[in-house]
C-alpha cells in the first residue's frame, strides 16, 4: 500500500467505528502516523439505523465520511480496504489493497450479526447492523405492504404484515416502537384499500424480560410501553428456525411472516491471525488486559465491540456499545503515546454513563448511574443525547428537522423503495 | 388487478411523473376513479437528481411517496406495476400484477436514456435519468477516487480522474458545474496524498453551442462560467464510441477515462401497444393532437415527455421539460371531464415560463420569455425556483438545510459509498 513511511511510528487501525474514530482523534495532533482501514467511506452511526429501516432518517444523516472527520490532520491516512489477515509476527496486515507495515495494531472491527450457526436462519431473516442491511429493510417492510394489497390470499396477506423482530435488546424495542407507529400513522393513510389492522408487530425474547442489561423498572416500563403500542412482548420463548415463511419456537407458538429481523445477538469480528483458541473469549471476542492489550503482544490491541476486557464489575466483559469503544478508544490513544515515550500505560476504567431506549413518541427509558426515569421526559433526553453524540452540524440539523417534521405531522417520509430487495433477491 | 369497480369511469394513467401527478392531482376531487400505476413508490423531482450524484442531496429530498400526495382522496388508487401491453380495443392494461379494464387511458411514463442504438455506449456508460442510476454514479465518481489513491500507473489515475460528459443540455452543464466544485473544495482535503490537479472534466458537445434550446446570450455566459470552473467544453464533437475506458469521437480527439456519463439524448417511453409506427414521432415520441389524444383513439392519451404534440412554435414537438408535462397534465384533467360530461375539449395551449440552468455556486443563466439574466442573481431565482416547485414542507426544508450548509462550508457531506457500483459489477 502506497502510504510514504516517516520517522513517526506508525499506527494502523482497523475499522472507523466508535472505537477507531475516536482513538483516530486522540492520536491526530500527535507526532505518529495514524493509518485508518474500513471497508466503508463512512463512519455509521449504529444505534439510529432502525429508524433508516422504518423511513424516519436517510443514511447521509447518520452516516459520516471518515475522511471528513480528520481531514486537517496531516498525519492522518484512511485507506478503503478489506483486511484479511493480520500477520503479528512480521507486523504486517494483508488486505485487498495490498500489506500494510505497521509498528502499533489497534482492531477495532467491532461486531457482526451472531446467528448461533443456524444457516436457515442467517439466510431468509433480515439484519440491522449496517446501512446497506436496513435500506434493504426498508425495502422490503414497503413491497411488503404493496404486495399484500394484491392478494386476496388472507394468509399470505397476514403473512406479509406480520413482523417478527428477534431478540428485546435496545435494537428490537426501538424497532418495534417505530413499526408500531407506521402501523398507526402511516398505513391507515397509504392503504386504504388495506385493513392494517393485521398488521401484527411480534418481538420474541428468549429470556424472562426485555432490556435486559437495564434496570427492573426500565424493562418494565418499556414492555407496558410496547403493549400500550400494539406490540406483542413474547417472553421465555427461543426463536428455533426460520424457513422464509414460518417461524417455529421452542413453545408451541409458530409465527407465519415474510419478515424475520433478527436482532438477537452480536459477535466479534475478528480477523484471521489474531482469531487463536486463547486469544478469543465468549461472544468472539479478543481477550485485552487492562491496556486493551491483546495477550502476548505487546504493540497489538482491540478496542470497542470486538475487544472483551473483563473487570469486577463486568465478569463477561464490558458491554458491546457506544460509551465502552469511545472510552477505550480515547484511553488507548493516551497509552499508545506513552508506550512510545516508554512511560508506564494506564489501565482503562470503565465510566457507566447509563443506558436508554427509546419506544415511539413520547416514551423512552433512561438508566442513568445515580437516577432512574420513564416516559416523556426520558424521551427528551434520549433525543438530545442521540442527537449531541450524532457527527457534524448538518447532520444534527438535518435529524432534527426530520424528527420534528415526523413528530408533528405522524408521518415517515423516507418511505421510498429505491432499490427493491425481494425483486432483486428473484432476479 | 382488485381494484373495486365504482359508478364512477375509470381513468388509468400510466406514470407518476410530473405530467401524471399534476393530472392526478386535478382528477382527485371529482366524481372520476383514478388509478395511478408507477414501477416506483415515489415521484421524482428529476432536476435536482445531479445533486443526488453528486452528495449534495440525498434521494428522500427529491423523491416524494406517491402515496401520499394523494392520500385523501378516496377515489384514488395507486398500484407499485410494471406496465407491459395495452390492449386499446379491449380497454385493458396488462401489467406484471395483473390486467386493469379502463375507461380513459393516459400514457404518462416518461422519457428514457437515448443511445442511438449504440449499445457498447449503453453498456459502459453511466446515466443520469434515474435515483438508483444517480446513486450508482456517485458510488462511482467516490470509488474512483479511492482508486486513484492506490494505482501507481498514471495512465490509470488520470483515467480515474477523468470525467466526460456526452452532451450539453441542462443535466450535463449542471453536473459538469457540481463537479467542478467538488474538485475544489473537497478533493483537496479529502485526498490529500492525490494530485487533484489531475482531476479533469469534459463535456462533449455535438453541435455548436451548449443549452442548445436557451437564448444564445444564455448558452455563451453558461459556457464561460464553466470555462472558469475548469470545465473543458468540446463543441462540434460527436462521441463515437466508448469501451469502459477510451472515448473515441468523429474528431482526433480521444478521451481515456474511466467515467463517461452519457447526457446526450432521450426518447419516448412508449409501452407496447401504443407503439405502431404511425403513432409515433421523432424522439420515440407518441403523436398527440392538441387535446393530447393519441390518433384515431377517443379515449387515450399521452402527456408529458412521451408525448409529441407539435405547435406552430414547436414544429419538432413541446420541449421535453417539466412545464409541458405539468401544464399538459393540468388541462387534460379538464378535458376528460368535459369528454365525461359530452362537452367539448379546449386545446392545449403551452406557457412557456422559461427555462434555467446553474453552473456551480452564484451562478445560473434563466431564460424567462421577456427577460433573460445571468450570474448571482439568476442563481437565487434558480434556487427559489426549485425549492418551490419541489413537493412538501419537510423536503424544502431539508434542501435548504443542505444547500446554506454545502454553501457556507463548500462541502458535500453525502459522499457516502452506501451500494459500491463497481464491486457490485465485479460480482
Amino acid at each position: 500500500m502506497n502510504i510514504p513511511r516517516t520517522s513517526y511510528p506508525r499506527i494502523v487501525i482497523i475499522g472507523g467505528g466508535f472505537a477507531g474514530i475516536s482513538l483516530a482523534k486522540k492520536l491526530s495532533k500527535q507526532e505518529v502516523q495514524v493509518v485508518l482501514l474500513d471497508k466503508n467511506n463512512y463512519h455509521t452511526f449504529q444505534p439510529l439505523l432502525y429508524q433508516v429501516s422504518t423511513g424516519g432518517l436517510e443514511p447521509d444523516s447518520i452516516a459520516y465520511p471518515i475522511r471528513k472527520i480528520l481531514k486537517d490532520f496531516p498525519n492522518f491516512h484512511f485507506r478503503l480496504a478489506e483486511v484479511n489477515e493480520i500477520d503479528a509476527s512480521a507486523k504486517k496486515v494483508m488486505t485487498n489493497i495490498g500489506v500494510l507495515k505497521f509498528d502499533y495494531l489497534v482492531i477495532a472491527s467491532g461486531s457482526k450479526t451472531n446467528y448461533f450457526g443456524n444457516e436457515e436462519i442467517k439466510k431468509h431473516s433480515m439484519a440491522m447492523k449496517t446501512i446497506p442491511q436496513s435500506l434493504n429493510l426498508r425495502s422490503l417492510i414497503l413491497e411488503n405492504f404493496e404486495e399484500a394489497l394484491l392478494t386476496s390470499d388472507l394468509h399470505e396477506r397476514n403473512a406479509l404484515m406480520n413482523f417478527v423482530i428477534v431478540g428485546g435488546g435496545p435494537t428490537g424495542v426501538e424497532l418495534a416502537g417505530a413499526l408500531a407507529e407506521i402501523k398507526k400513522g402511516i398505513l391507515p393513510k397509504d392503504y386504504p384499500d388495506l385493513d392494517t389492522r393485521l398488521a401484527q408487530i411480534h418481538i420474541v425474547q428468549s429470556s424472562d424480560c426485555i432490556l435486559k442489561g437495564m434496570s427492573d423498572k426500565a424493562s418494565e416500563k418499556a414492555e407496558e410501553f410496547l403493549e400500550k403500542l400494539g406490540v406483542n412482548v413474547w417472553k421465555n420463548v427461543r426463536v428455533i428456525d426460520y424457513d422464509g415463511k414460518l417461524v417455529t419456537t421452542d413453545t408451541d407458538l409458530t409465527f407465519e411472516t415474510a419478515t424475520l429481523i433478527w436482532a438477537a445477538g452480536v459477535m466479534g469480528a475478528t480477523i484471521k491471525g489474531i482469531d487463536s483458541r486463547e486469544l478469543i473469549t465468549r461472544g468472539n471476542r479478543i481477550l485485552v488486559n487492562e491496556f486493551n492489550q491483546v495477550k502476548s503482544f505487546s504493540n497489538i490491541f482491540a478496542i470497542g465491540d470486538v475487544a472483551c476486557m473483563v473487570t469486577d464489575d463486568y465478569m463477561d466483559g464490558l458491554p458491546m456499545m457506544a460509551q465502552p469503544a469511545i472510552q477505550q478508544g480515547e484511553q488507548l490513544g493516551d497509552n499508545i503515546l506513552r508506550l512510545i515515550e516508554q512511560k508506564p500505560m494506564k489501565p482503562f476504567e470503565y465510566k457507566d454513563k447509563g443506558v436508554m431506549a427509546t419506544i415511539g413518541r413520547n416514551k423512552a427509558v433512561v438508566d442513568l448511574p445515580k437516577f432512574k426515569f420513564q416516559g416523556v421526559f426520558a424521551w427528551f433526553v434520549w433525543m438530545f443525547v442521540h442527537l449531541f453524540f450524532l457527527i457534524g452540524f448538518r447532520n444534527r440539523v438535518v435529524v432534527f428537522v426530520n424528527w420534528v417534521y415526523n413528530y408533528v405531522r405522524f408521518d415517515r417520509e423516507a418511505r421510498l423503495i429505491i432499490r427493491p430487495f425481494k425483486k432483486n433477491l428473484k432476479n
